[in-house]
């Protein structure tokens, strides 16, 4: 098949939203959607930093990533339930908070931890690529929350902005942003993660089931990054609107009982 | 203080939304709010039943229930992360499936299960009140597509609805569907499921670091049954409207790849 | 059927035994039984809060609840070799804790905990009303073991009596205080968890399959409050005696060695 | 101190009772108490075999030891709560399987298995001992049944009787059957697990923080086989006397629903 | 610091050792070194595929990963205690899975499994890549052997070599294989496997605190894959010479109790 | 039979084999060689006890043991991956601490542990033994390095040399030193572990589905006693040479990474 299933040319982004501010207790709180791929993505500040990290003055970014059960086409086991982190997960919770601490500096933040969380309401492919680029907007309004409540060292810790996309190898053609369709059927796979100010973050390439030519590698790369830079304007138009959501308040004195309910 | 803090009446529900179709995959899908409180639940046809049904000739149904870490004020930890399951979660979880399991006739479902998943996104009170309300829409629209499709030995297995609120005592008044803020302080905390058909499927009446009178119970049935009668009315005006989301179709013939992505 | 298998009237209780000092290192330690159900619930006094607490300078009361694997009709996994704990017994021990929450001031303990174990050696219904009931006694005891030692900042900490007992409709009659064999097969299930002032801590009422009346709610919640009046009377003769068992001693000097053997 | 706390010679057992029918459900129920060492021990006999037996038509016996958490002198965690069974647990529970396993032809069971369990209610020192001299009589009870129900293809397939006793250094003597008050000072350990036809199943002695010559070993070999022969006669005369408790029902017709409440 | 520690020139590998039957059971047993790091590489038969695979006639290979907790300059805490696999140990794992399914058809095996295990017993960077290396040499060992049971449906099921290497940008150089020393440090961080025909299987290159242009990842691509093709001839010389060691034989009869103690 | 597979006479061991050095990482690190039974032994200073012993002033030395899953006849499944520890394993593990524990003076270690890894690479009977014996040379080192580095109390805090061998009834014979061939049909199994002082640690002897007269207990220790002598000789001519090995080097500043790769 020489044509996209959705129309789209090779070289073309499915349609991006990116919602801010959709729930509330998060300091950032971000819908994103990559065609019917959606995630929800937030940041959360929490006092302190891992073990490791006490009494370095630093503070830490880390993330956590995750699929709703009923978020793929079959309904997936849920993995409290199974009662382990499946290595995918862990691999893609890794992945984005490298990904995020590429582009801040976390001295700024005194010993406090931003913690990423991001869950898949639906998936279609692009998981964790839409994950990194709607967790950057989160992050950017983490950070100006804690700018406003005077709780960063330096008022701008963020160094560039950060965006990701799939490509591959799908009969025969390279195409960006794959949905499930052709991404369970690609012959090569890869993410990059990219900043907009022209470096790489990570690339990932793999054969899934055949291997690829340097070429190809090539190429894969060049579609990627004319991704990249069309995510960071979808950004930065998103980003430039006053937040439109309600901005967190300090919780009530807790009373021993289970939150929320 | 004699007032709610959101100017609602005692008997006052908050504002309730059911929004169907709200993913593609699931058989039935909906995001329901009750107030800033927001569940997705969803209703995902399985084959198969659990060991111990096999060979009876009977369906299931079975709910799990759980919070994103970043649905409270504060962001709490992944319970896939820690590797078990709280009490709290469990514990919902088993109420959800009893409660719809009060009104489906599982044989017409031959040796098939229906999983129920309501995974909360923003939490502010009452989200397994709301999960029940929501996961009733999502159920009752997973039997129109299982009987459409055929699937059905009995194409009307839901005998009648369901619906549930939560009713407490705070600041000395018995007050209907508690927000987070009231829910916390609350004297008394009452979670009831009722049918639409006059009849009660579940009560749990809780004193808080308090004891309550059998007047006070009373009162809260009241209060409860009342606020159940609004539920089933919104119900039945989501359910009246065509299906708004994408049917689920059959998923593409596998390939060992992790899902999604 | 309209009489019971074992010969009772629908609001008779069955025979209840409660066995003060049953086993030696505890501060409380009783078994109790209803009829063939027999609970060993004991309270142990530990040093120090949770951490949630720490602080506070208030004490803290938590249970946990737990069948042996041969108490069961037919023998029952053990948690400990599956590795997690199921949501059953999580549901109880949070329920047990609870109950007996409401009837003491924790801030009479300083900062130390009561851990209230019931261990269920033999199941044949109502094993958590039972165990709340016994639970209670053991409780008095170690409140009465703390006294003596001059450990506690007020010495009446416990405010009321508290009992529990299951009531349901088996037959289309409501019953009392149901053994397994009526219980497995009951449409409607309830405990009841009351105080010896008249008011009440729980009330948890399910359909099992089948959904209930307001009117039916009342007439159990009749008959579970009468049967509790006669479990306070059963309590208060217990606790009247002189303590029969061995006080426990302070622990000898700990070698490194695992305990017991 | 040359003599012992309790007052007893180095020689001596500590008063020994065996209960039979102790409880109603499992095929053999006993309580075991050796001093304030009390151990519920049953034998339930359950359908099929672990997969690496099946379709070998030979039957198998398996065991489980643990301690209630209140049953020692400072109360210990729960293991089912720690999601693990700990490294002592599991020792003793294989070697409490593996000594029962010595004196039974498991062909006689046909593809049944025979659980074992051992549940600490008190700990004094020597409760593996105490458990295995237990549980032997519950075997015993549990043949006795399955012969009765004509389940056996060899009516008696016990070829010996077991006994088991702890012998120590302690003070610099070789003392039988230590309290854990002795056994937690002890400079030798050691359990000797033996048949009533002269042979021994299991030594296992352990130097805790010292060594020991040969010759003590010895005398330690002659103070346990002589203890042994004690209770073999103990052993005897609780099984001499007719059951004294109800024979297990076959179960109910199940009903899904958590057993026992 | 222009020069390498260890005095290599910035495209030089460490000495490579590839020994052959390093172990005698698995069907293929390999001890690899790259300098300092030290992997055990084994390739073991089993009969039987995972669940998703049966009925369809393939075979499959998996792979597991793991550090030995000496293996490292501080003892790391082992995995089974604590419970879990970390992420990076799966991560790893699913990794040589990979890279070595790109070189075998499955189809060739039947519904049998290769098992591939590499467990590193010293470890001063680039483990994984050597374990890549190590175990195609293996995998190639088990190959062999399988053809010479005559269980193989195709004699020649490997399409190609594999190796792996690691590379990056220390004191802001490209450099081939680097040891822990630099890792520890390296600004960039690169792993590619490749193929002995030209093509690439997977890269994944990683931004560690900072970002990576485009060119930079083709000086090290470069410096990778002449890097493979050294570690190409060597596996070739290694697997040139007859096997050195023990040919697995079939386990004797099992009886049942713990393997190898 | 009554000539052994392998050759030997029935109280000679296999050939022995002691490397030292073999790591560089740990302070001592050694492997053991039983005729083909393989462990890589080591001893790794960490600073600090676990909490129960803190305070006291004095050191810990733990152990753990486990097997490669490539190193028995057929892979066994790697137990990080089950998510727990086998009993076996823990027993095992347990043993070889207290034997170690017997010879060491742990006042002398300040609050600082010893960790003995015991890695078996390949498994052929008399695992545990083996582990034991090479365990203590790399105990011993581990304490050369620690008194060189002034880090010691008293610089001859091991009080004895400790080994340990297998001994069994095969073919009706008393047998030293079994490998798998002999131990996976022995009638009764012994492990021994004793000092080079002349006096015994630990004494473990089990019946098989068999049991044993106590003059065959006498003749299995003779045996077992006699083969500790020629382990203690070898132990002492493989620690009089200079340490082989590199020591080990205090640990680079850490960077948060993955150690080793």
């Amino acid at each position: 098949m020489t044509t996209r299933t959705d129309g789209r040319a090779d070289d073309e982004l499915r349609p991006i939203s990116i919602t801010r501010g959709f729930t509330d207790h998060p300091a950032g709180s971000v819908l994103v959607e990559f065609g019917r791929t959606r995630v929800m993505c937030t940041a959360s500040v929490e006092e302190g930093v891992p073990r490791w990290r006490r009494g370095s003055g630093l503070g830490w970014l880390t993330a956590e990533y995750a699929m709703l059960p009923s978020s793929t086409h079959t309904r997936s086991g849920r993995e409290s339930v199974r009662g382990k982190v499946g290595g995918r997960t862990h691999e893609i919770s890794r992945l984005v908070g490298r990904a995020l601490r590429a582009c801040i500096d976390l001295s700024a933040l005194g010993e406090n931890t931003i913690a990423i969380d991001c869950d898949v309401l639906q998936a279609d492919g692009g998981t964790r690529t839409a994950s990194i680029t709607g967790a950057y907007v989160a992050l950017a309004d983490a950070i100006t929350y804690l700018d406003a409540a005077g709780r960063l060292a330096d008022p701008q810790p963020l160094s560039c902005g950060i965006a990701a996309v799939s490509v591959g190898v799908v009969d025969g053609r390279v195409r960006l942003d794959l949905p499930y369709e052709e991404d369970s059927r690609a012959e090569v796979d890869m993410n990059v993660v990219a900043t907009d100010v022209g470096t790489l973050v990570e690339v990932q390439g793999t054969g899934e089931g055949a291997t690829f030519a340097r070429s190809t590698l090539d190429a894969m790369l060049d579609s990627a990054t004319a991704g990249c830079e069309q995510l960071f304007a979808i950004q930065r138009e998103a980003l430039a609107a006053p937040y439109p959501g309600t901005l967190p308040q300090p919780a009530a004195p807790a009373k021993k009982k289970a939150f929320g309910n």
